[in-house]
């Protein structure tokens, strides 16, 4: 989508190790003008798998979730990291690698709001190794839900998430693909 | 405001102690069509205070953030509790109590995203004792902003916090006021 890779080229950053810093319009600082237009083109793509509800992760997740479940005019849920007060004793909980923390975090579901027969879209910020997105399908998956197509803002096709999901069979889409960060370039998979 | 009142009313939940559990439509699941509302009624209110930017605390503020944001045309900083590794070294911290977590909890906000100058209006999902919001109003002053309003989806009066941030000066708004909690009930200002 030529309006996120505009913007990803004008003020995303390579701070090595391929770390794509979008401080300024997704992960702390978000334009909610952007994620709309995000959300209705991811809405737009998956308007034929029939989901029921929308799937993420917190944190960055929520805005392009929300903005996507708009247009679609879905539910979306958020797998929480720390289990809030309000969560029953009996949830559905996984594990997955954190890129910024360097540790497995949790992905905790409550099975009040994830359950059998729902037809499941996930949607993220990035997809990169596909570990984080690959966590939310165990999620879905326990839960008795079909997961019918993933989508995230921005994917590192150079981390493999694309071939690791692969196996699932269901539509991976992404509205900026970028092919290579070696030497400080952000290389965007049309050039 | 009805709409959420009404929500409210069918399927939010007094766990006691004063917890109101709201996770089917604003903490876990979110209703994106509500948060919409909800959004368009909070712009309304603050239409005449002349924001720059919205200002919220990760992880709850940050759907009605986002929504109030759009329906303003202005970007939303939500502060963080984990400081990333795409933040710079340097930056506003302070410390706020956590009714979830038992403890204090950090709210760090990137320099880059929040300067002197700007007037910013604060949104989060609840006012309770007002003592996040307050820290977010800290960070705030401290970047050399100016806090122009603070609005909440949920407020429980009997917490005080309306009385706790009086002292600024400056519109404080909730779209549903409840004031009392007290045996298993859910008690609206309205009722």
């Amino acid at each position: 989508m030529n309006e996120l890779v505009e913007r990803i080229r004008r003020e995303g950053k390579n701070l090595g190790n391929g770390i794509l810093k979008v401080d300024g319009f997704v992960n702390h600082q978000v334009d909610p003008m952007l994620m709309d237009a995000c959300g209705k083109e991811l809405a737009g793509r998956f308007a034929g798998v029939g989901a029921t509800k929308i799937l993420t992760a917190e944190i960055s997740g929520i805005a392009p979730a929300i903005s996507t479940a708009r247009h679609m005019g879905l539910p979306v849920v958020y797998a929480r990291k720390v289990k809030p007060i309000t969560m029953p004793d009996q949830v559905f909980l996984t594990l997955a690698p954190s890129h910024t923390k360097g540790r497995m975090v949790e992905l905790i579901v409550s099975p009040e709001y994830l359950g059998g027969g729902e037809r499941v879209l996930i949607i993220d910020d990035f997809l990169a190794s596909g570990a984080t997105i690959m966590g939310l399908v165990r999620l879905a998956q326990t839960a008795g839900a079909t997961v019918v197509g993933i989508g995230a803002l921005i994917e590192k096709t150079f981390e493999g998430g694309r071939e690791f999901l692969q196996s699932l069979g269901i539509p991976v889409e992404s509205l900026a693909a970028i092919t290579s960060m070696d030497d400080g370039k952000i290389v965007f998979s049309d050039q």
